[in-house]
């Protein structure tokens, strides 16, 4: 199983400490760039067309794994599968942001707010597609109770 | 990046033909089980809460990288990252699947209809959330054109 890194992530944030734990927490200051390597930009075609893509990183300044987390949003711990903290066993990320403009010649995908960390290197890109990927009233957990608050990370998984 | 399989899938299907081309297009027959691995049950606590999951797959008997395809759902050529063809640099697999049942005793998941291929290594699960992951408006680009055709991968990849 043999990675292979696309790009990567230019963003703001250079520690996990303040970045939004999701891009739709974010705001302005928090829009991002992707950088596409050479060889993969002409698999960028067609992909204006679409208003959000899914980016898939790896997360390479994230903690071991650790199969219990208190998430950000809760006070009590919770398996780590049922939360999206960064100390994966795969520590794969997976960020849905707006997709503001693509120059497929020079690689350089403009984005909305992410929760990404500058140099982050980005393993794949796929569009946003409603039909498949939005189920606005798919049941959230413990996740449910907790939307109003907690926007930006602290340092716990680094404790 | 070295990846970490915590588990693999349990499916009906064996080859790509015929099987669902997402998740949403499968029925009764195509539901399937997650098998995960013993040292990482432990953070299957607090997963039955969500209605769906987040399966990221390692795409096993995906062709190689192919800059552009003419995807299911279309008649002519797209860049491969405007599409869900399975021929990417890294085969990572994205399924929004129901969550059935989970015994984390066992490790095994009861899932609802999936797209993937039997003894597919599974990298990683998260929980589904509406609030960060639900866009039922977002722009589809080509896709949103042809959402009432193609419920069924073809061999077409592997041409």
């Amino acid at each position: 199983m043999e990675l292979c890194r696309i790009g990567r992530v230019r963003s703001a944030h250079t520690s996990q400490q303040g970045t939004p734990i999701q891009p739709v927490f974010g705001e302005h200051a928090d829009r991002a760039q992707l950088e596409i390597d050479a060889p993969f930009r002409e698999a960028l075609a067609d992909l204006s067309g679409f208003g959000r893509i899914w980016v898939l990183t790896w997360l390479d300044r994230a903690p071991p794994f650790r199969p219990r987390v208190v998430p950000h949003r809760d006070t009590v711990e919770r398996g780590l599968f049922a939360t999206r903290a960064p100390c994966r066993p795969s520590p794969l990320g997976l960020s849905c942001v707006e997709l503001l403009a693509v120059d497929a010649e020079s690689g350089l995908l403009e984005l909305g707010a992410t929760d990404l960390l500058d140099g982050t290197p980005v393993l794949d890109i796929k569009p946003y597609l409603p039909g498949v990927d939005a189920f606005p009233d798919a049941r959230a957990g413990w996740f449910g109770a907790s939307l109003e608050e907690g926007r930006r990370a602290d340092d716990r998984f680094n404790q």
